[in-house]
Formats: structure tokens, sequence, C-alpha cells
């Protein structure tokens, strides 16, 4: 779907960036898939399952693993999704005596839930970066705008004067909450999946949860006492979270597009838009893209949470329609926070002015 | 709109109960915009903006106030909000003497989203109730038939035995999670409104911080350091919140669903709906009734995360979008809770049985 | 969900219309089941399945059914339908030589769905109306002010002048668009609905077709070859209509608020809002109504979409979750209209004024 | 956002195809823009805004350019769209006496737009030969397994017993009603955009209207009397057309799930996806990326009538908002057919089976 990714030279910009694109690639699910079955031979071993040889052994043979893609990418409108290929392929790859400790009672949804949760752990790391960008931004143009009049606006009429830094805290407030909030938030999606082909790790008779917290330990992330194949609302939460971020910052665009009208003048920008046929104009087009992004992340909400309807131990419909969702939020919400930046930066003034 | 109201007599008992529509009535709100100002005066005094004589003067012609409702509901569509012609009233109706105490430094928005706040601490108690009963009959069917085997099943395909007691949890689970989010959401949405016309509490000069905490304290609220007119994030996670309750529900009524189907047979009920051509048929409506309630509160996240994208000081389009809203959210929520109750109880017998 | 219903005081008003409520009220339900059944009574004898005296006495029988609308609301919650007791009470009113005739091969979503497609007919009178009023308002307004020069602008800037004319074109073309389709769309949505329990009308053995061929001429409804239980395409794209005229009266509101700002002041208004707080501000509220009215269509239609996955012959979740959309969308619909031609008849210019 | 992409080869194959993102690719919409920048200087020529001479050399001019894709993705994020680096670099490129052909009454969007027509052509044949495909296959399944029998079921329940034709013709009629519908859809689609910076084509003076009927006939496109910049009601209509198809597919892949399950065996597929860990499995997942795809279409409706809301006379964040949503509803409803048709050539029998 063309005009959303970086490879896209006409639509691409407005919609992707590079990271971010780079955290939901082939490449790093494959590194994760990887890591993922890397510790798992780990784990067995320090619960006793295997020896600590066999585990090695296998530890080994994976470092060495390279997956034929194109195999994998034939594989996966058969199986609807790339681990069973995947593991296929591993254990085709490893010495025998490593086998009893590769994939050992897991299931193809423990890797990739596990890979995202490690993706979101980057993603997290990004979004409070470019967050804290956004709220410095703000912060100097207040030290330096804050005190110059402007008009208060209510039901898009004037309604009383205020300042500049009356606007400019109604756009940091939510998103200094939203950064505080994400601490509370990532332990609760940074969180280990492990529950074998039903979820309830059977497969490794007592030794379930054990192998579980040892595997936890090894990939540093939180674990729970049960898988969560069917428990989404953790992820809910985070696209809540994401979506919030988009929308705060979508008010501001909102706000600005307005401050930028001719009559209004409320704001001068260094930068901005041309147009193919009125090269006088200066349009504010990355304040508009942030309303754009921050509606389509509010419509995706619809759908995660649709998505949360996840029947029995597995289902295919609801996971699969998650995959359609989540990554998109968060390149929505990574290049809002980006294309806020640049808004900013390119502010020349802020307030009330003679025109 | 009719088939959402308990006033509907064919469709209504599916998506509305008489106690929640009471939460969101014309009553319940002229008593929270009476009690705001009731409060307001008694502020104002406490911080010495108006004199303890004229605060009790208002409190009193507070209390012998009873707005034209007719008069009041003429006068919506002209001023898009309630508040106008109830304030006017009211200061028509209070001795002169009182009228310094009346209004002062308020804006509508401070009233309305204020009574919402008030609201939705005793929406918050309703959904404690029914979600600890929900767990409570989860818990008792799990003591009853928590060992008896049934198929554990993914992609909608039979995969492995498992036990009831692993279908059971899958349910219960995300239900604590939910009880426990709930008190550390609670604070950020039981929250004073308090900004005046533009937000920013200037109508009180430099009282404004210290009535609105005074403001608080008698409404037995949080407050803020400022008005959260254009900041919805909060309202949003409640939302979230509410939706992911439902999704959870649904999750259990989608599962109740296909477990009930000839052939499956894994749930056994005592009630359940006939058929007007089928009288043979027990068809699992309550079960099915959870998934479209689910469905319904997940797609409206939509509409309230569209709404957070405020204006300027304050959004006439995206407020009145939220009234849309929030309360039939919680509507669907207290609704799904109450039927996912009836649906537990009317289980008979869990787990594969030869039929 | 009170605030969406006439008998809420404080926000009624904006939202919906006793008119549009009593389209989808429990009476007018009962009447067109009562309505169902007779004529399929009359139907049954057309084809010779029941003799014409026994038709005739139950349509005189049906004549005389009043059921008791508290019983039917009891059950509902069982069967998840009203219809299993409508029909229960109304076999225990007629003589046993009328029974026969009644609900012979019918099945409840029959006489749901038909009576959907009869109150559709109305509905579709009805917005034609309100559609038609909106348009000449429009044109009086083009003959008054279409010359009246004003600014255009693109991407919130300004662009070029135009004329006040180019601006109305922009509100009107669409409109009358809408109104060209709706005469293509009704036949399609104003069809009997007559299938029985599995829906291919095998109750009544070869005379199915048949039976509903004279049931449809009745009841002056379209017929198609088959039941559409599972087919609510129709129903979607009318729905689709629906929400595009709310985004066209939305796109008219969304301009209108912003003519409205000061600074740029091209359009007046003789009403508006007024506030709480500022006296002196008059709020363009019906117009900031129409965008709020046009974003809960556009989001209900992401429900009425998800709800055409019926799964099997009939499905209880999809069908419970149309009933929760259509109805709110049709008001939505109904009163955006109603607002538009009041925002219209407000206008007291059009175009730049020198302020 | 890599999963949705054919570059993305774990979850890739499931979301998207390569000629459908050919559809959208750089290198075709720069073919349209330069389609249209040479029909226009021959539109100018036909109605003798420029001389013969002056179109022949700017066509010729334009036959040779190839602009700089890497400038253009550069400019995107400051122009918000990358027509004017387009028109830039054209101009650059052509010889001086062509000028007067290049651009000329044209503004982006009638670039952007035109294009999406010419696009939207291909889009149709290809999803008609994906319906028919669909279609065909269903017919070949009822004539070797209609008369075959299997239980009805509604609300999930076994109702009466039906054959395999009953349920093949809920799949088909829906499929075909679409295909009956779409050639009445596409004239208003296929149209050509021209109204020049604010829609009123007023650049060409009194020869607005001839140019874009010459332009159209050029390209091959229909015509309106008005520029549609902001009347986007055409494209929703598209969109909910779109959506109709992936749900109606969406109904038959959550059918066949349904179907797939054990103690119902009404189907059976010699394909299907394998489990990492239950190798015994054969998991209908093409069947179940119906229902995925359906719910995603359903979804992005709501964020496509939401863009219908454009203000003034061009809107830069409602535009923005559709080529997120548009290209992508593309591409789910051609990737649905392909997969509808795999699943259904899988099928080794349908119908009530001993087990």
């Amino acid at each position: 779907m063309n005009p959303l990714t970086r490879s896209d030279h006409l639509f691409g910009p407005l919609f992707s960036d590079a990271d971010t694109e780079d955290l939901w690639s082939t490449q790093r699910f494959i590194r994760e898939f990887t890591q993922f079955e890397s510790a798992l031979a780990g784990a067995l071993a320090d619960v006793g399952v295997v020896s600590r040889d066999v585990a090695d052994k296998a530890m080994t043979d994976i470092g060495t693993f390279s997956p034929d893609l194109a195999e994998i990418r034939k594989q996966v409108s058969v199986d609807g999704l790339p681990v069973p290929d995947f593991v296929r392929q591993l254990k085709a790859h490893v010495s025998a005596e490593a086998l009893p400790a590769i994939h050992k009672g897991a299931t193809s949804q423990d890797l990739i839930d596990t890979s995202v949760s490690l993706i979101l752990r980057d993603v997290s790391e990004r979004l409070t970066e470019g967050l804290v960008a956004v709220c410095l931004a703000l912060e100097a143009l207040d030290r330096q705008w804050g005190e110059t009049p402007m008009m208060g606006r209510t039901r898009m009429q004037a309604a009383l004067p205020i300042t500049v830094h009356d606007r400019l805290v109604t756009w940091l407030m939510p998103l200094q909450s939203h950064l505080a909030q994400l601490p509370k938030l990532r332990p609760r999606v940074e969180i280990l999946q492990f529950g074998g082909p039903v979820g309830n790790r059977a497969g490794l008779g007592n030794n379930g949860n054990a192998v579980a917290a040892a595997l936890a330990r090894r990939l540093n992330l939180a674990e729970e006492a049960r898988a969560w194949h069917v428990t989404r609302s953790n992820l809910g939460d985070y696209a809540n979270w994401l979506s919030s971020v988009t929308a705060s910052l979508g008010k501001m665009g909102q706000d600005l597009a307005l401050m930028a009208q001719q009559g209004v003048n409320e704001v001068r920008f260094s930068g901005g838009g041309t147009s193919s046929a009125m090269p006088h104009k200066l349009n504010p087009v990355l304040a508009e893209t942030l309303v754009s992004l921050a509606r389509f992340n509010a419509t995706q909400m619809s759908l995660i949470h649709g998505a949360m309807i996840h029947e029995q131990e597995r289902s295919g419909i609801a996971w699969t329609t998650e995959w359609m969702t989540l990554p998109a939020m968060v390149t929505a919400s990574t290049i809002a926070l980006k294309h806020a930046s640049s808004v900013l930066q390119n502010i020349e003034s802020l307030g009330s002015r003679p025109d």
C-alpha cells in the first residue's frame, strides 16, 4: 500500500520515516525470532529441561542461521504467518543434538508477540525522545513569545484576550502528561509472550512457568503468570496512548493552521508549502498533516479495540487485524512527532501582530 | 434515537437499563449544575472573593431554584448547550445581593464537564460492582467445572485438550486487570473543571487557582493546575477502559456462542432465546449481544479520539461530539456487565460432554 | 442513552427531533408487525395456501390485536428480539380457525427487516423534503449574495478572490447529487424481507416465492428472488448515502464556522448561540453541530459495514449491531437537515465586507 | 508501514500483491502527471488558448521529461504534496516556447485527483476480473455440491436442514449485485478533475469549461460542470462499494471458518495453514484473513467519510487523509478477491458428511 511507505517518493515522506519502518522490517522480526529461539534454548537449560550442552549447541547453531526469506514469503499465504516455515528451516539447519532445545513448548504467537514487545521497547524510546523534543521546542517558544497577547477563541469566535503562553500551555500540558503516563504503561507491553499451542504452557509439563520466567529474564522482559494470547487490552492501552499523542499534536496542528489564516495572523512560519499555481502562498502543510495523522490513529482505535475480541485460545482473525493496525499507528505517531518538531522550528513569530 | 433507550419496549432492554439512564438524565445534570453553582458560591467566600453573607444568601437561594426545563430546552438549539439559559434563569431567581456569587469566573463548560466528572464517579462505582459480580460468577463456575476437560481451539480449529479452567481464566484475567486499573484511572477523570471563558481563570484575577482549589474541595473532586477544556485525553483513557471492559466481555460472549454450537456442546444454558419459528431452539442471545456491545464501544473509540482534537480555547464541534459518545459508551458497558452476569447465571454445565 | 433522545431537555434538541423518533418508536414497529401479519394472511390466501375465509378471519382478528407491551419488553432480554413474544401473544389472541394464517412461513427477521423497509420509506420522504428545503435556501442565498466577492481559501490560506456563488455552489452541488441518487437507491431498501427460519422459504413448500410476491404486492414493497437475511449491502448503501448527506452538510457547517471568524467576517448571522460568560458572543453553534453530526455518521459507517459480516443463515451479533446504528444515523441525518435549514435562514449577509 | 507491503516478507503476502502496489506506485503517478500535462497542452490548443505549434512543442518536450524523484521526495514534506516540484522541474525542462502550455489553469489537486481517477479505472477492471473469478468458482462448487444437505444455522445454532446451494447462494448473490453496481458507479469516479487554484477554472477566463471538456476527451474521462475539489462523495461511494465487496467476502470467510470446525465438518480443504507447534492442524487461514480484510475496510469507511468534510476551496487535512485510506482499501479489496479465489479452489468437499 504504497503511499504510506518510504519507498513512495511522492507521498511517503508525509507518512513514514526510514527509522520507524526499520523497526517493523523483515530483518528486525527475523532478528527477534532468532533471539527468542536462542533465549528459549538457554531458558530450557536454566530450568533443566535440556542439558546445558544441548542448549549451548542450539544457541551456537541458531547463531549461524540465516533463513531463506523467499521461501518463508511463499509459505505465509499458506500458513497465515511466517513462523511455521521459519521454525521448519531452523530445525533443518541445526544439528540433531540441538533439536530438543528448538521451539520446545512454544507456538508461533509466542515468537511474534514477543517480537512486538521487543520492538515496542524501541518504539517507546523513540517516542519519548520525540515528545521531549517537542516539549522543549514549546518551552523555548514560550520563553520567547509567552507574554505576547493574542485573542482567546472559543467555538471559533473571538472571546477574550489571552497570552501566547495560555495557548502554548494547552499544547504542552497534554504532551507532558503523555510523557508521564508512558513509564507506567511500558511494563504492561514489554512483556514476554509464552504459552505454547493452547496458551497453558502444558507442553513443558510442570516446568512451564519456570521456563517462562527464565526466558523473560534472558530477554529482559516482564512476565505474566499466563500467556496473553487472547488478552490484548495492554496493546489496546498502548494504542490508546499512541492515539492520544497524535490527537494532542493534532490539536496543535489545527490551532496553528487556524492561527496562520490571513485576518488572524497569530503565527508566522519561515518555511511552508508552496503551491503549483500560487507561488505567493505559504501553506501550513505539516500543521495540517498533524491533524490528518491524528484522525488516522483515532480511526484505527476502532480496529484495535475490535481486534481485542479474540475467540477461543488463539484467534487468527483478530490477531491478523492487529498486524494491520499497530505498526501503522506507531508509524503515524513517530512521523507526527517529527513533523511537529519541524513545524515548531519554523515558527518565526507567535501572537497578535499588526498586519 | 429510540432503540437504545429504555423507553423503547421492543429493543431497549438489550441496550439500556434504567439505572444507567438515570445517571445521564436531565434531573441529574440539573442537580449537578445546581450543586456546582452552590459550591462555587461557597468557594468564592472561602477565598474571600465575596463575603460569607453573600455566599450564604446565594446558597440559600440556589437551594430553592427549580429551572423551567421547557424554556431551557427551547434555548438549547440556539445556544448549543443548556447552561446559558440555566444561568440566566438562576440569576433571575436569586436575590440581588446573591448575584455576585453566581457563576462568577465560570463558563458553561465548567458546569457540564464537572457534572460529567461527578456522574463518572457513580459510573465507576457501578461498573466496579458489575465487574466484581462477573468475576465472582466466573470463579464459582471455575470451582464447579474447572477440572472438566474441553478442547482447546485455535484459529477456530481443535488444537489440544485443555480444561474448563484454562478457558475461564482467559475470561477472568482481563476483567481482574480492568478492576485493578480503574482506581488508577478514576482520579484522572473525577476532577474539577474550572477555567472560565477562555480557560485561564482570569475572571477571578489572582484568586483563580485558590477558588478552584476551594471548589474542588467542596465537590470532593481532584483539581488540576489549569482547566482541561481542550485536554480530553483523560476522558479518552476512560473511554478506552470502558471499551476494554466490553471487549473482554465480548470475547467471553463470542466464546460462549461458539461453545453452544451443536457438535461442540461445551456449554449448556438453562434459559435462552426462543425463536418465533423454531420453538426447539435456545439461542445464546445475551452472549451474542455482548459481542455487539463490544463492537459498538470499539467503534465509538474512533469518535472519542477524533473528538480530542479540540481547536483553540474551547471547541463546540469536538465537545458536542463527545456528548454523543461517552454516555452511550457508559451505557453499553453497564448493560454488558448486566447481560454477562445473566449469561453466566444461566450456565448449567461447562466442558465437553457426550452428546 | 439519554443525551441523544428528545426526552433529554438539556442536550436532546441538538441531536434528535420528535418526528424522527416517532418513526422508530415502539408504536410504529407494532403497527408494522401487525400490518405484516395481516398482509401475510392475505397473501397466503392470494396463493391458495389458506382459504380466503381463514385469511379474512385472521385479518379481522389481527385488527383487534393490541399486544401487552410490558410483557414483550420482559421477553426481549430472553429472546434477543421482540417478535417471538409478539407472535405468541398474537396467536393467543386470534381465534382457532385463523391460526393457520398466522406467521406461516415467516421468521422474526422477516417482520423486523420488513418494518425497517417500511420505515425507511418514510425516512426517505422526509430526507427528500429536508434536502429540497436546504437546496432552496442555498439558491435563494445565491440569488441575493452570489455576486458578492469573497476570498477563495485553500489549505486554510487566502488564495485568490472568488464570489459567494463559487462557494455556495460547492455546498449545493453535492446536495443536488444526493437528491438525484436517492430515487435509484430507494427501490433497493424498500424491499420485502421474507425467508422463513433459514431464509429459503421452505416452510411454504413450492409456494414460497408466490407468497412472497403476493405479500410484497400487499405491502407495496419491492421483492427479491430470495431473502436478504444475511445480505446487508443495500442497507450499507443507504447508510453510506445518509453519511454522505451529513458530510456535505458538515462541509457547509465547517465553512460557515470559519467564515464567521473575526478577521474573516464572511458571514453574519441574525441569531446564534449565547455564552454563559460572554453575552457579546454569537456562536455559530448549529453550524458546528453540523460537523459533529457528520463525524458521528462517518464513524457509524464502520459499524454498519462491520455488521455486514453476517455469519451463516442469520446472525444475532451483526443484526443486533445494525439496530444500534441505523436508526441513530437516520436521526442524525434528519436533525442535521433541520439544523442546516435554521443556519441558512439566520444568515443576514454573505461575502467580504468592510469590518 | 511495513507489514502491509510486498516488501515485507513475513506478513506482506497476506495483505498486498505486486500488481495492486504497482497501480499506486511512484512510477504510475509520474506517468499520469505527465499524461495530464501533455493532454492539457493539447486541450489548450484544441480550444485555441495556445497555438497548435506551442502545444506540439510542449507535448514533445513533456515526452522527454524524466523528473528527479529524489528532489521531488525532498520537497514533499515542505509542500505537502509532490506536484509543485514536479511542475517546477517540468517547466525547467521544456523549451521556452512551450511554457505557455504547461500547467496553465491547473493546480496540484487537478493532477493528483485526475491520476487517481485514471488509476481507479484500472482498479475497477481488476476488481471486476476478481469478482467474476470468485463467482465462477462459486457456481462450479454449486454444480458439484449444491444438492448436498447441510445444517442451516441461525444465531450460531442449528436451525433446520438446508442444502449447500442455499448457503452458496448467500455468498454468490451479493457478489453478483456488486458486479451489477460497478458499471453504474464507474462513470462517477472516472472523471476529470480540473478547477485551477480555487476550483472555478477562472485562470482560463471564459475558456475554462471548453478546456476542461477537451482535456476530458483526451484523457477519455467523464467531465463535470465544475471541479470536485471539495466534493468527495463519489469517492466515498467507491470506497463504500469496495468495503461492501470485502464484507461479502468476509461473510464467506467467516462461514468457511465456522464450517471447518471439528464437530461441524461442513467443508474440507486440500491445503491450509500449518502450525509451528501442531503439524496435524489445517488452519483455514485465508478464510480468516477475509474477515480481517473486511473489518479493515469497514473501519476505513469512517476515515473516508470523515475526510469528505473538506473545508473551503481545497482542504489539506481532508485530502491528505484520503491518501492514507483509499489506496489501502483498494489493496485490501484486490488481495481479498485473490485470497477468496484461493480458498474456494482448495475446497475438496462441501456439506455434511459422516465424520
